[in-house]
């Protein structure tokens, strides 16, 4: 019974989960953030402290991991930020260490890292080629080719892109609100952004976050969590919150195709897919707005098929976690 | 001889300038910035600097102010941010002191501190009802009907608004820069917009501007600095460029509209003109890029004409500072 574990290391949580060849999933857990920005000793401990958990849990569930050389054969952790940061080996050596000191020794070549984005693409698509669309509070294209070729597009963080992000809907909604105010909309409609905006921050009045904003009270991930505000409105028929959505899901479309146009573009002809390109998504933002979801889709379609080529987007199979167990050496059969 | 006084108070650059009721401007003196977002001491001092500095020139100029109450008749100071904060009467009572304690007592009373959107407006229309529209870093349009109402649309900074700002313009022409750079742009057009980023911010890669971006090592008036290489670009006929002043165009021309129905939609007969709706323009972006100006000027008379308005965009008959003086009582026949 050779045991896997997949992890996803994520700015905003962490999981860990253990799978064994013949029983598939024996436990998971879950911990707080893992961003490296928060240096590599806190990533290393939220990683730790969900392994720990999850090791806990299986044993508690009459599963336990033998503590012997072989018993754990692999381990993928998905982290963000890995594909920028020279993080690899300091974290293999890290979950290494950790593992061993608790009795499970797992030599460094066995714990695979990688970026938070391939194990993303490998969940949605249960380990297949293609192309995955992520959108939380940043946004990003990522795809891998039939003959391995990888490419990225967007996901250059709030300011420089994103777009179409979490962040970037956020964004446009507080924007909305305050020209709406102003009568600086062409389009009379009314719209319940503005007290959708000021219920969320709870506030009386648009001109109190002013100060709030600028002081640095509001971040990122506030802006971000805005839009689900606007997804609401915009699946009740609000026009101004349709009118960011479409926006946002044009930049998101875009950057799926820059990825498809790269990738499948007919360089080597083992690349030209006879079937249609497999297109999936992850994350939050796109996860829990169907509006959101259907203009992405369709759009993505639309622009593909003006390139010449067929997308088809699917559900993801798998979350992120998934993913990593699955680069990890799992079999999709199993989950 | 009564001497009046204009101070501009910006958030960049502090000037002053001396009239005389007979003479006209008899100096003027320039210093560093003046936002009263650094305290009140610090733009008191800014102030103190360029006024000392004026009355000195004025004096070796063989115009000396005398030295005696009533001397100089009226300050008017237009600051940066006086429209949100209470500064008016300490800085009043600040400028009353710094000129007492130099020999030329002037009761607080006379002296008028106002924003600077006030005196931005007064120069641009020479003292006359009207709108002005103030691109800078930011972007404002601020209006005063003939019955004296006013109405400020925007201004609410980089993150909030201030749509179609220099900010905005250089913070779309990175995201382009990166977009186009990733393939993620529907047009095909090339661009000099990423070798004039690179060249702009004097990196090898646009991914070197990554690291500086998210450690704030840009700031805000950085990205808005991008504005006259977007500009230049424009005038040499760059479609990406051309696009990114368009949409801020669009947007200035929506916050003008915005004053213009607010104060002249005939609410009192009195307010309904009878001849175009003076509507003029300040503030280094929109000055400096012919093609932002065109493209303003255009859309703002097409949208007015959609609303029954007629609107005539002159170029500004003077400065913020001379608006300070006219508002100081100076007479326009003079400068």
């Amino acid at each position: 019974m050779p045991v896997r574990i997949g992890i996803d290391g994520g700015g905003t949580s962490t999981r860990s989960l253990i799978y064994d060849d013949e029983e598939g999933i024996l436990a998971e857990a879950g911990g707080p953030a893992c961003a490296l920005s928060g240096g590599l000793e806190r990533a290393l401990q939220s990683i730790g402290q969900t392994l720990e958990q999850a090791l806990t849990k299986a044993a508690e569930h009459g599963r336990p991991v033998p503590a012997r050389p072989g018993a754990i054969d692999a381990v993928c952790l998905g982290i963000s930020g890995a594909a920028s940061l020279p993080a690899g080996q300091p974290l293999s050596e890290g979950v290494s260490r950790f593992l061993g000191e608790r009795g499970y020794p797992v030599s460094p070549e066995r714990i695979l890292v990688v970026s938070d984005i391939e194990i993303a693409l490998a969940g949605a698509l249960g380990g297949a080629p293609g192309v995955v669309l992520i959108v939380g509070t940043g946004a990003v294209a990522y795809g891998r080719s039939p003959g391995n070729r990888t490419f990225r597009a967007d996901g250059w963080g709030w300011l420089l892109g994103d777009a179409g992000s979490g962040y970037d809907i956020g964004r446009a909604a507080l924007r909305a609100a305050f020209a709406i105010q102003d009568g600086r909309r062409e389009d009379k409609t009314s719209s319940g952004l503005v007290a959708a905006v000021t219920a969320h921050f709870q506030v009386s009045a648009l001109s109190q976050l002013v100060p709030m904003v600028y002081e640095g009270r509001i971040k990122v991930s506030d802006i971000a969590a805005l839009s689900p505000v606007v997804a609401e409105l915009a699946a009740a028929g609000d026009p101004v919150c349709l009118a960011i959505l479409d926006e946002a899901a044009e930049a998101l479309a875009q950057s799926v195709l820059a990825v498809v146009s790269r990738l499948y573009s007919g360089e080597g002809e083992g690349e030209r897919p006879t079937g249609p390109i497999p297109v999936s998504y992850q994350g939050g933002v796109i996860r829990h707005s169907p509006v959101l979801r259907e203009l992405v889709v369709r759009k993505i379609e639309a622009k593909g098929e003006r390139l010449g080529v067929r997308c088809r987007v699917k559900p993801p199979a798998y979350e992120p976690v998934v993913g990593a167990l699955l680069l990890a050496g799992a079999s999709p059969e199993k989950l």
